[in-house]
């Protein structure tokens, strides 16, 4: 028994017009928008994207998305799809085991409650977003779940580093052309307790 | 390009052995924490299981467990794993979505700060567990991670009933077995800074 998570066609198509090196954070970022607004655009999953980085040098792992609705599994967030996605083509549960580089993710919103407690265990130790949760619910209505009040301190705590509003303005496009589209808004729970 | 998240075969294996209909919570976390000796003992993953029921029948939706090391993969934790097992089963990517029964989570510890902000996402009503964060973290040495401080009313806040302290007793046993163990210990971030 199993379940599969698989990034659509366009983003494996999209990355390898990507250079494999992405020095700047800007760079990555631009490609993680870009990717957030063609996934709800395409109708592949929400407009989400996150990417796995290598801090130093800029190698690009891989850029995930958000896969909730087509994929039928509610815990497909950006984040969740590609820690697992990176894992696995670096064959490792532990980004930051022995003898690895240093790798930053790079999301297009801030984590929510869930994505926040999935980075300790990933092993990256850097994080760096583009829009702020509170702007993201507003501009939405996708409800960002209960995270740690101090949650920042939380991943510095664990030496992981937090770059916040890298690009914001053109993050909050998609989520404005997103809102302004029929796509669904998921948030649990959508039926009545019976 | 996918990952693929899988339960192992004696899963199936007991799980075709339990009744379709497990009525009550203690038939249901006995199973649970059954599952979690054995996925150790079994070197199939770490000492952790979860299941998803319908509330009021006891109906079995499946039960799964930790996949973190054998799957390359931080986030197979025994809650994320079985969300996505049961929303493949049944379809969907909310089990709270209309029309459904409502769902219960069914684990043998409190859930680590991603595991608790996956619970909204997922759409169901009441989570049970057995062991308590804090004394899994002393037992074992893992480090459960960034939860909310008033996790549990942010739960309730959101109509998501939460029973703990189900067979703790015999939960912790199972703990303290695989602290006697040479099981890894699988805490993110195990390298030097590079």
């Amino acid at each position: 028994m199993h379940f599969k998570v698989e990034l659509p066609n366009w983003v494996i198509e999209e990355s390898e017009k990507l250079p494999e090196i992405m020095p700047t954070l800007e760079s990555q970022m631009e490609a993680v928008i870009r990717f957030s607004r063609i996934n709800f655009q395409k109708e592949t999953g929400g407009p989400f994207a996150a990417g796995i980085f290598e801090k130093e040098t800029g190698k690009r792992v891989v850029i995930g998305v958000n896969r909730v609705v087509p994929g039928n599994n509610s815990t497909a967030h950006a984040e969740i799809v590609t820690i697992g996605m990176a894992q696995a083509i670096l064959e490792t549960f532990d980004l930051g085991g022995p003898g690895m580089p240093n790798y930053r993710l790079v999301v297009n919103a801030r984590p929510c409650a869930m994505c926040f407690g999935s980075i300790p265990w990933s092993g990256v130790r850097s994080l760096a977003f583009a829009a702020a949760g509170e702007e993201v619910e507003k501009i939405t209505g996708f409800d960002e779940g209960p995270i740690h009040p101090q949650w920042q301190q939380e991943l510095e705590a664990r030496n992981i580093e937090v770059i916040e509003n890298v690009m914001a303005v053109e993050a909050y496009e998609v989520f404005r052309e997103f809102a302004a589209s029929d796509s669904p808004i998921y948030n649990g729970r959508s039926g009545e307790s019976s």
